[in-house]
Formats: C-alpha cells, sequence, structure tokens
C-alpha cells in the first residue's frame, strides 16, 4: 500500500463516522479546535518558526515570508474562523424537497456530506485551520496537502486540531495531513478517485491548472477574475466613476477586482477624461484602444493581450465599443466567467446585458468587488467557482454537500 | 488547428447563440426536429442498412445488431421522445432564490444553460437524437460522438435534425456529430477544457471507466448499481418477498435491479425459504453466505467476490448479519452509491438506514427499481448518476443546467 492509500483507506474509514455526526457534536469539535489553537499557541509559534527560518535561509521574498509568517494575534484570527464556522446554521440535514407520487411514494431530497474533500493549497497555513472547519461543519473528512514551505507549521495545527477533537471524543481522522510533501504523492492524489470526491485547488494560477489538467478526481475550480466594468451609452456618469475606481483600487490582487473597462462610444468622450482623471490620481495606468487613446492624453496603447490579462495591479485595460452587442461579445471573448457590471440607467440593456453575459456574476450598477461569500450572506466562503458544474461564484457551506434521495414506501413495486 | 479544435470551435460559436433562444424557438426547433425524423425517415433507414450490413459482415453478435437496427417504427420513438421533451417545462430562466441584502443589493440565483455538452456513447443510435434534445432543451450545444459502428446512422440523424433547425431558421450547429470516429479524437475530446462544460459517457462500465480516468474535462458519472435489499428483523415478510421479486427480475438487465440482499438472522429461518421459493420459481440463482446455504439447500456458496458483483443477470448474493449496523456496514462497503433499500416495520430503524446508507437513492419499504427519471417525476431522464458533485440519482433536465448570480444594484460600492 502506498503513502497516499493509506492515507486515503484512514480518511474512508473516518468518513463513516464523521458524516453521521450530530450539529452539536460538530460545533463541539470546531469550538474545541478553536480552543486548542489559542491554548496550544506557543507551540505552534515555535514549529512556524521552524518554516520562517528556513525559508530566511533560502532567501525567501520578504512578501512571501510574511503569509507564511504566523503570530500570536494570526492564530486567534484562525481560532475566530473556526468559533464564527461553530456558529452558522448547519447545511447538513436539511430535506430541500418533499412529495408525494400518484403511487404513494413520497420522495425527498435531503442535504448530506459530500464525504472527502482534498485541498491542496500553498503557503499560507491560516488556511489549514479554515479548510478543516469549513469541511468539519458539513460532516466531511479533509486531506490537507499544503506547501513545503508550511511543513512545520501545517503539521502543528493539524496535531493540535486533533487535540481539541479528542478531547471532545470526536474522530481525530476527521482531519488528515499528507504531512510527506514530496511531489509525487500529489500526483496520487489527484487519481485517488476511490478515495477523494472532489479536490479543491487553493492558490495561484499555476497551481489550479496543474490541478484541473491532471486530476481525475472531480475538482472544483477556483479560478481567475479577469473581471469587466461596462459603461452603457446610458450610464449616470458619476456612479460610474465611483463603481470604477472601487472595483479597481479598493483591493487589486484579488480575482473580483476590476481589470478592464468598456466604454460605449457615445458616451466616451464624457466618460474617459472623468475616469482617467480619477484613476489617475490613485495611480492607476489604463491602456485603452485608439479611440480611448484619441480621446484622453495619458492613456497608454493596449495591446491585444491586455483584453485578457487579469493584472492584480494599478493597471486597468479601456476598450471602447459602438454597441452593447458589441460590449456584451468582446466581454464574452476574454473574460474568465467570474463578475462583470454593466452602468446604466436603460432598463432593457441592464436586462440584456445580465441575459447575456456569461459570468458567475452579473452585476447592474454595482461594484464586481462584491462577488464574496460574505458580501452574499453566507456567512462563509471556501472560494469562488469560475466553473459550471457543481457551484459557480461565492461558494458557503452548501456547496461542500450534496443530496440523496430518501424515499418512503409502504410495499410499492415496479409495474 | 485539429479536427476537434475546429469542432470546439464551432461549439462555441454556436453556444452564444443557443444559450439565449428562448422556450418557444426552442420548444419550435424539437418539434421541427422531431417532425423532419419522420419525414425523413426512409433516408435514415438507407442510412442505417449500412451499418447493420457492415455488423453483419463483421459478425456482430445478433443482439448488438437488435441494439443497431432501426426501424420505422423506433424512428418514430426517437421523434415522440422529442415531442415530449418540447413538452416538458423548461428549467432555463428560473430565478431560484432572491434576496435583499443589507447595503440594498439584490442578489438572485438564476437558472442558466451549462454550455456545451459533450456525449461519449456506444452503439445505440436513439441515443443521439435523444441527447441533443435534452441539451437543445435547456439551451445547450452538444457535441455528440457515437459508437463507430453506428456511424452512418448517427450521422444521418444529425443531419435530419439540423434540416429541422434550419427550418425554424435556427442555429443547425446546436448539434455536432465527430464523423470521423477515430479513437485519437475521443482521447483529445477528453481534454478540451476551453470548449467544453461537461462529459457525459453513456454505455457500459468500460467506457465510463475509461472517460472517468482519463478525462479533465468535469464528467457527470454515469455508473454502475450494485443494489442491496436489506430484511431487517422487523420486517413484513410477504413485503419483502415481493419487492425483492420485483427489484431482482423484473428487469434484470438495468442499474437499479437488485443484485444482493442482506437478511438479518433473527428473519433468516423464515425469510430465507420464502425468498428461496419465490426467486427460485423465476430461475434465480442465489449465491449466499455458509449461514444461508445452512438454511435453504439449493442455494450456492457465495465468494468475496459475489459482494461487489453487479450480475445484470438471473443471479442474485444473500448476506446474513446479526445487527442493523452489520447490514449497514456491509452495504456501505460493497454499494456503488446507487440505490439501497430497507424492509422493515420498525420506525428506528428504517431512519437509521436512510441516514447511514451512503447511495444516492435510500428506500424504505420500496422496490429499487423506482430510481429512475420519469419515476421520480422528472420527465425525462439524462442518467443516473452515481457521484456526488452537481448531480445524483436520477438527473432531469435540471442537471444539464447551472446557476448565474443576478444582482441589482443602485450604486453599491465596498467599503
Amino acid at each position: 500500500m502506498s503513502y497516499m492509500e493509506a492515507i486515503g483507506r484512514q480518511a474512508k474509514e473516518a468518513e463513516k463516522k464523521v458524516r453521521i455526526l450530530g450539529q452539536t457534536e460538530k460545533n463541539r469539535g470546531l469550538r474545541a479546535a478553536a480552543e486548542m489553537l489559542c491554548a496550544r499557541s506557543g507551540f505552534i509559534l515555535e514549529e512556524n518558526e521552524k518554516d520562517v527560518a528556513m525559508a530566511e535561509k533560502r532567501g525567501m521574498k520578504e512578501s512571501l515570508i510574511d503569509r507564511l509568517r504566523l503570530t500570536s494575534e494570526r492564530i486567534e484570527a484562525m481560532a475566530e474562523g473556526l468559533m464564527q464556522i461553530a456558529d452558522l446554521e448547519d447545511p447538513v440535514g436539511e430535506i430541500v424537497s418533499m412529495k408525494t407520487r400518484p403511487n404513494g411514494l413520497r420522495i425527498g431530497k435531503k442535504r448530506v456530506s459530500l464525504g472527502v474533500v482534498g485541498i491542496i493549497y500553498e503557503s499560507r497555513p491560516n488556511v489549514t485551520a479554515d479548510a478543516f472547519g469549513l469541511c468539519f461543519k458539513n460532516g466531511n473528512v479533509t486531506i490537507l496537502r499544503g506547501g513545503s514551505d508550511a511543513a512545520c507549521s501545517n503539521k502543528a495545527i493539524v496535531q493540535v486540531i486533533r487535540e481539541g477533537l479528542v478531547k471532545e471524543n470526536l474522530p481525530e481522522t476527521a482531519v488528515l495531513l499528507v504531512e510527506d510533501t514530496n511531489r509525487a504523492h500529489v500526483t496520487e492524489m489527484l487519481r485517488m478517485n476511490s478515495y477523494i470526491d472532489v479536490l479543491i485547488p487553493r492558490g495561484g494560477k499555476g497551481l489550479i491548472d496543474h490541478v484541473v489538467k491532471n486530476s481525475t478526481v472531480p475538482v472544483i475550480e477556483t479560478g481567475t477574475g479577469n473581471c469587466h466594468v461596462y459603461v452603457d451609452e446610458y450610464a449616470d456618469l458619476q456612479m460610474a466613476v465611483n463603481i470604477i475606481d472601487n472595483a479597481k483600487t479598493q483591493r487589486t490582487g484579488v480575482c473580483n477586482a476590476c481589470e478592464s473597462l468598456v466604454i460605449h462610444k457615445n458616451i466616451a468622450k464624457e466618460a474617459i477624461p472623468a475616469i482617467y482623471e480619477r484613476l489617475n490620481k490613485k495611480q492607476v495606468e489604463i491602456r485603452g484602444d485608439e479611440a480611448a487613446c484619441a480621446i484622453q492624453p495619458g492613456i497608454l496603447a493596449a495591446s491585444e493581450e491586455d483584453w485578457g490579462t487579469e493584472y492584480l495591479d494599478k493597471i486597468i485595460s479601456m476598450k471602447t465599443v459602438s454597441s452593447i452587442e458589441e460590449a456584451i461579445e468582446h466581454i464574452n471573448t476574454y473574460n474568465t466567467g467570474h463578475s462583470e457590471s454593466i452602468i446604466t440607467e436603460n432598463y432593457t440593456n441592464a436586462l440584456k446585458f445580465q441575459d447575456e453575459i456569461d459570468a458567475a456574476a452579473v452585476y447592474v450598477n454595482a461594484s464586481t468587488r462584491f462577488t464574496d461569500g460574505f458580501e452574499f450572506g453566507y456567512g462563509a466562503e471556501i472560494g469562488i467557482s469560475t466553473q459550471k458544474l457543481h457551484a459557480r461564484g461565492p461558494m458557503g457551506l452548501e456547496a461542500l454537500t450534496t443530496i440523496k434521495y430518501i424515499i418512503f414506501g409502504n410495499g410499492q413495486i415496479r409495474r
């Protein structure tokens, strides 16, 4: 039996116990894990220090070391996250629908745990507690494979979470860590269809693409966001400028930030200078097509590549169009299926944009930055799915569940 | 550009048009395709004859030739199928939920088309019309890859469906056929993540396993069914015998047929002879464990392999257990996540079984044969999913849709 197969078997064994835990038990487990994280904060910091020292020795960039480094505040934040998950309503067990068929069979759909969830992530050790919390709340077993940079930290966090579970007489194998960060184990993990029900990669585009391309286990893809704001000819200009400013600059390094503007020609002469003025103040570089450059000095010439680029930086592209149809065509060609917004006071155009744009979230007169599990009222976020199967857009707890048909008969046989 | 990439691009172009078709237009297309199938029945039969002649020449088994052969009745049945799909309610466009957030954003979830659906199937040419109909109803583009045995038939059916679409001024590329049945194209199709949103394999275990193991495109797995009936110690014996008879013998070659019995020891002495008597009359071979063989002469000794076997034949395995816990453990070990049934008059055991069995459909006092889109009231069936992601159990039209968030604002920006 291989190293990964042994973990897979442990997960399958644990699944039987975890799946049938009641809400109270699961919430007790989450709270005990949170308390243990605080109580054992010193131990976690010690182990984290080993990772940080190694990273410094290897010359890791300061910004990455900062993501890797834990502090007692960060550990408290992890614990607080688990407490918040405990406070959320449990989606598992809900009877989504129930009906009676002509033959008297009562057929219900019940929300149940998914089973075994594999999470593959990079250097931020806080994902370890967070992923466990979301999965355990739904009665799932988690197999965590974190980055090698955070190996000691992740091991310590998982050990402490398990101490919390054991304290409450809950199965400690509800959370399993791939401690050996040999990459061959990841390759094997991606093909463990008999042991893992779903894989969720969390991290950069490289990691996500690798998992999507190589996994035979079903994957939930949390992809990149090349998000657009389209300023329709009937836009309220002041609103447009405020929304663009917010969508671009409130936080630049996130997937729901705006990366590209589309401007209707009939409003371009007023809109472009106003947008330029505001973005220029915030040090945002604009790369526009010919018409945009002709209207506003200071806009740089965009290349074809710009239309498809997620900058995650203080840069934005700007395309002018002659019609809403052209805007929709442009966005549907270059977007990544994440979040798109139209600014308009025109009723027909608002609905047309929402109908015809192919993306997880389509806004009228609002910032794309709202695409987020907390902003959508889910109380938690597993990620933002840019695929169409199973879950699309911000994923709350429900995304880690499935349904089961429960059928009540009194002797029915099929004719 | 490769042969398959050209098809992928055609599909993506068609998707833009098909996705936004209204219900009336889609239903007109389905009815026109149905009428054209009847009108051009002679042409389809001629082309089908070529496939049949080739199959006979190659010495194909008569039962397989029968599945391949079309008759005017079978073509009428295909047309009737499309008419029935046209009559169903369109799931696309439904606003599943809509709420207002504290900041005034109205956030809705709308049911929309999936996009491009790839279907890989074997020799039955009726799947061609059926798969097109289900996909088109939901505003999806279909890429069909049928078996090489039915190449001429599939080509003719797709051509005729397209004639129907064209007659109604609808995009004929809504349905695309991989005419060149070279296997290398299938290999390529399984990795066309940029062009195909979901793949559904329809056929035998070999085909399904191949697709699941090799595809990087998300797959909906319509798997095998090793379905159990558990006769609890509190079972109504007459009901148990009737349900077992039905679940095993009403149709043996289907995935929701019962393949294995689990009998509580406290009822075994009465139950096993009664079950044996009924199944023996229907020429069903029983393979039991030691205890079962000891109770009833005529039961053959089961091997370990029998517990995991989907016979699809007049054979059934029989395991005796000392408790409901042991029954649940046995079923969760050997089942394929399809359909399981408990026969009991005991309230606590009925609920325990439903809670703890991990399968798409869990019955109390009814035949497993009801796991079916039509029996569940969906009016159509795409297949029965044995995976947990996206769809589980019988899939109706909804399984070929996804959701899109539609958000109505009036200038909201994120703080």
